[in-house]
């Protein structure tokens, strides 16, 4: 097994998670949220999305959120960004990072946008070009690549489509989610394999979802190819498009708390990741699906022996 | 990665499972699931302990399950037997598989019986002796060589120890068992890789909890260094012994799923696994933690696609 010296977190919580809410966090709490994440020691992190406030009206503070933080001199923030217009509103609030996304289900894309998953991505293109003619950095994000609903198994060759159109419209970090948590051990180590060795340029992040119990599994077995990029939701927040209820993202806090009992560094403090994840989980006001947040940190196990018997 | 052809999955609920629930079943209800799972393809089974039914009151019908169940042809049933008077008991009912135990941590076990791990298990070579002369093969398991809630790491060096002390009485089955949950994917692929590597003629188990969310990639981890039997407990029961409330025994068919989508042999009916976890959920009439009762197995999500838009 391979194991690198460090790994990158991007906390995805406050997309990802809190976009799977029925209560609306206040501005302010995502703000406070998003202080405690960054110190944590966590240098890469999603604030929200660039999306229509009517369509997701969660998301509709994230600019106010970007002009509050500022720049955060070696901390990524980035935002979802579907469109041009996504990345107009980056433009004028200084988020320096955009994330776009395409469904790897070529009949979903197709029957929902009447395009392949490789169009979707070449009308990205104008969006892309005014990103990066402002200084903004593009990363792409490809929705299940490991199965989706509709036709289960992905073909390879359809996700090497998209990358390759990722590609050609200047886009060379790209995320593999795994939205409809259908993805295994074995595959992901064999995709994240592949993908790393046909495009040794691209920086890869993996986006795992634990629907089915195997988003940390897919992490090692991602990690065991060679990824060394995670997105991960504090507390665990987030759902699965497809099964109502379902457990969300993979929490942040079983993540850092797993690389740093394995002693990858991950410039995190574990404490104040917890902290945060029940932070989190106090705005929300429900339990989420986090094993330290139940159980605990191993490093925090500090039981009395028995008294010693005589013989 | 090295993933195998096919593995072995030991079914622990009607043991660990239940033996962490205030809810007692009836000895008929144990049958039945016992019935279940053998119906499921499973072929080995822990179907409860040999102990004192004042100590553990849940446990006093493991000898009548026994009788009332026979021998299965292919099929291994096991008890936790932890003493002499357990092997003689389960001659008595027809048992053909004992399994004993001993801890890892050498504090807890001198101040708790006032002898190191090891003379623990040369205490054991009377109760081997009178098995195997009565047709029972025995396995050994050692708790917590990942790591124990008293001296947190566990030398290597004393995990060699316990098997030198296995092999010295006779036992060559072995299991690792993550009872306390430590357990982290780097350090269970070192461990399971090292013990093949120095111990080829044992057959080696890994028992897995979820108390911290990392079972499925310790799985994994194990797997990739050669591992092939695995315990799982249906429907996720089970628990931690120093975390009240934690997650138990990763579940059955989290595992089986996991496999079965990845393409290995386990011989097991996946769908007859969710309906035996669904029958012990029912029977101890509580929520669990499995993610494919939450979820579904991956093969039945359909969903139809949206009416395709013209352009």
């Amino acid at each position: 097994m391979n194991i690198p010296k460090s790994i990158t977190i991007c906390e995805v919580g406050l997309r990802d998670g809190l976009q799977n809410e029925k209560t609306m966090l206040q501005t302010a709490d995502k703000i406070e949220l998003a202080k405690m994440i960054i110190d944590s020691g966590i240098k890469v992190i999603e604030l929200g999305s660039f999306v229509s406030p009517k369509a997701v009206p969660v998301m509709a503070d994230t600019a106010e959120i970007f002009r509050t933080l500022g720049e955060i001199p070696g901390v990524e923030l980035r935002a979802f960004t579907p469109n041009k217009r996504g990345v107009e509103t980056a433009i004028s609030c200084g988020c320096k990072k955009a994330k776009l996304n395409v469904s790897a289900s070529r009949a979903h894309n197709i029957a929902n946008l009447n395009k392949t998953p490789e169009e979707s991505v070449a009308g990205f293109k104008e969006a892309v070009d005014l990103a990066l003619e402002n200084g903004i950095t593009v990363s792409g994000s490809i929705s299940m690549p490991f199965g989706s609903p509709w036709e289960h198994a992905i073909p390879l060759d359809d996700v090497r489509r998209i990358i390759d159109a990722y590609l050609a419209v200047g886009v060379d970090e790209i995320s593999l989610s795994d939205a409809s948590g259908m993805a295994v051990p074995g595959q992901v180590n064999m995709i994240a394999a592949t993908v790393q060795k046909e495009y040794p340029n691209v920086s890869w992040w993996l986006h795992a979802h634990n629907t089915r119990g195997t988003a940390i599994a897919n992490i090692i077995a991602a990690m065991d190819a060679g990824f060394t990029h995670f997105d991960a939701s504090f507390a665990g927040l987030g759902g699965c498009p497809f099964v109502p209820n379902a457990a969300g993202n993979v929490a942040t806090e079983d993540v850092v708390h797993m690389f740093t009992e394995m002693g990858v560094d991950t410039g995190i403090d574990l404490d104040k990741v917890i902290a945060t994840a029940k932070r989190a989980r106090e705005l929300v006001g429900h339990d989420s699906d986090s094993y330290i947040l139940r159980a605990g940190a191993s490093k925090d196990l500090n039981l009395p022996l028995p008294e010693k018997k005589v013989k």
